[in-house]
């Protein structure tokens, strides 16, 4: 499926134009220098990272690029959700004016999905769209936000509510660096791995049953798990780039996880992205078996390997208070807009057989979450 | 050349899926909800507007919108540059997210280009693009800022250096709002319609030597300036979407002009941006016929009828002390960036025949601005 180099897996996003290049593989952020500059020869990079990626990254894309004769500056900023805000926007916007780069230079975003939200955003604006390079360093921004293009930042009114559609030239994926993220934040990447199966690749779920392991141990097996990942999202995108229909599979989940991460009020400690996301698969086939759209045993064997893995399934999984059902509803009403009582949820008839159903009661939502609860 | 409907031309901007009309006649503010929702059915309104023109225009706008059954919710900026600004431009943001509005609903400019740069902007980041609808109200905003989907703010690093490119769904230029204009600002606007003239059409120059007093006094002549102004942004803009090559003759008179603006600290009492263009499309011509590429026939004759309609041609012609020849080139140099004591400069070869010259030597610019000052 994907063209090899030695180790490497090179992944084409064809989006006219706009088509880049996703590069998977060990150690791949030594060859950084090199990758950028056949692509954007002579070009200046404004690297933006954040303080825990910097201590154990950032000089080993610096002496890259130094190898490759490509100058830099850099910003190092702090780590964390609040760094998706509009202070921190135009602090980098500002340092990468400073730096008087020109509209043909780089920013590259070496980090997570906060970094490379960010640093899109920055690259998407400033002079009115500079190029762009993600060289992402979590599980999560390897199989998800480094691919679609979609960048921004926070508001109060909300999570990403600020932002622009910016494709990168290039994205990073040094599967190596992943060997330093917390245990937690690996697995927590890793329920978005498992939501591409889910969504249409029951081949790919049967696979990540067998190989999770390696996967997580950092054998080939893991290039081969983000490749298949980036590639399942890259051809949702490519249907539909600015987001108006199929893009909304990738959701799966995603109704109850974000219920699930304002109830508890986006605290990391009790619950991450990740971890909702899983809870919210698990209970978006349980669902569905109750709406007798998906059968109890593909909804248990969902349950089943994600627990095998660690993560987390139940709402009583998550440590501390949860709200009742009714409180939960609203969280999902407020996420999704309501259109007469009815809510679009990612449903399923089976692994890897998710669909977009637009009309679901409300009120089976409350009977079932009664039932969770 | 423009398919009219009764007094109102309309000027279709051709780029693909987000094409779009320029409607431009008299009292179309009026009809501006007929329009828009004719376009955007049902569609949700977030009105940004500075204090001058809310003072005299915003009611109008609000009850054709009403009379069309459409929803609107109204910020009203400060007039002047300085909104331009990110603490602005946040603000705005805030505002449309306070509404609730989704990415179908609308963003309307109701202003000059200050107005518009920053609405533009905003449609563009909220929710990662609103639609967006311009109801220019300057002569420079109707000609010129309204056209080609550049939006932005201003940076302590300089002009519109933070933006995106985001076109509109509709331009509504109401020929009449521009009655209000004082005439200084008009005549400042008009300076870009001569621009246009002397950029690639010699027809329409002759034709503005002629009628240049109807357009100034509103009769019907003003809309066919008007409309001939935008179909040559639109022309330019079609070829060059994202500004690479071909848009910068629409920078003609520009290299002097920002030079002027920036030796006169952007100070409005001394010289207002179309003033400075207009020395510049003077100085570009004089400066043409010195290198023998262009008659000084032609650059008197731009020279005449710039001066026939008050506006500056001369260094002399701007209150307060000038800095001398080094120092305009100096601001030159800032602008442009040189490449080994070369400048990029759009020179002429007569009235009509604008070009780029690539390699102009600063050693003669120099020498040509000791002459002027
Ligand atoms: N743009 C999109 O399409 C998209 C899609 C999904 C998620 N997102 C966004 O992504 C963000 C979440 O991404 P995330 O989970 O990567 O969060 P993150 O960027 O905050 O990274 C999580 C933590 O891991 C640390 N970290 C990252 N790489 C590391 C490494 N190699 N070694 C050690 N520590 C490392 C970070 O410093 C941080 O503390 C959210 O803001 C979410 O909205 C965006
Ligand atoms: N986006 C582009 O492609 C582009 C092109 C050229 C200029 N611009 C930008 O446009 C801006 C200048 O535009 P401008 O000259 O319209 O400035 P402006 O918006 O500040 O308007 C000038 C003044 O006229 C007032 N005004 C506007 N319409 C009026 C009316 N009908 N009656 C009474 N008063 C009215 C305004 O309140 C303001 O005081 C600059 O910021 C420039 O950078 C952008
Ligand atoms: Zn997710
Ligand atoms: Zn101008």
């Amino acid at each position: 499926m994907n063209p090899n180099e030695g180790d490497v897996r090179r992944l084409r996003v064809e989006l006219g134009p706009q088509s880049y290049d996703i590069l998977i593989g060990p150690d791949l952020l030594k060859r950084a220098g090199a990758e950028i500059a056949a692509r954007l020869p002579g070009v200046r990079c404004a690297i933006l990272t954040d303080e825990n990626v910097a201590a154990r990254h950032l000089s080993t894309l610096t002496d890259a690029l130094t190898e490759a004769d490509l100058s830099f500056e850099t910003k190092v900023l702090p780590a964390g959700e609040k760094t998706k805000s509009a202070e921190y926007l135009l602090g980098a916007v500002d340092f990468v004016l400073g730096t008087r780069m020109e509209r043909g230079d780089v920013v590259i975003a070496l980090g997570g999905g906060v970094i490379g939200d960010l640093s899109g955003f920055v690259a998407g604006i400033v002079r009115r769209g500079m190029k762009f390079v993600q060289v992402p360093t979590s599980l999560l921004a390897q199989v998800d936000s480094s691919v679609g293009g979609k960048t921004g930042i926070n508001s109060t009114h909300g999570k990403n509510l600020i932002g622009v559609f910016h494709q990168p030239s290039l994205v990073l994926s040094d599967t190596n660096v992943l060997n330093t993220l917390s245990e937690r934040e690996f697995r927590a990447g890793y329920a978005e791995v498992v939501k591409y199966g889910l969504i249409d690749r029951p081949d790919f779920f049967e696979w990540l049953e067998e190989n999770w392991q390696a996967v997580f141990a950092g054998g080939p097996e893991r290039g081969e798990a983000i490749a298949v990942s980036c590639q399942c999202k890259a051809d949702v995108v490519a249907r539909d780039e600015h987001e108006d229909g199929d893009r909304a599979l990738l959701n799966l989940g995603h109704t109850f996880g974000h219920a699930l991460e304002g109830a508890t009020g986006y605290d990391s400690r009790r619950l991450v992205h990740g971890e909702g996301v899983a809870i919210g698969m698990a209970l978006a086939h349980r669902f569905s078996v109750r709406l007798n759209r998906c059968s109890a045993d593909d909804a248990e064997r969902v349950e089943a390997h994600l627990v095998a893995t660690g993560l987390p399934t139940r709402l009583s999984d998550v440590p501390g208070d949860m709200p009742p059902a009714e409180a939960l509803l609203d969280y999902i009403a407020q996420d999704k807009k309501v259109h007469r009582g009815a809510l679009t949820f990612i449903l399923t008839e089976g692994i890897g057989r998710s669909f977009i159903a637009r009309d679901v009661p409300s009120s089976e939502v409350l009977a079932f979450l009664r039932e969770c609860t």
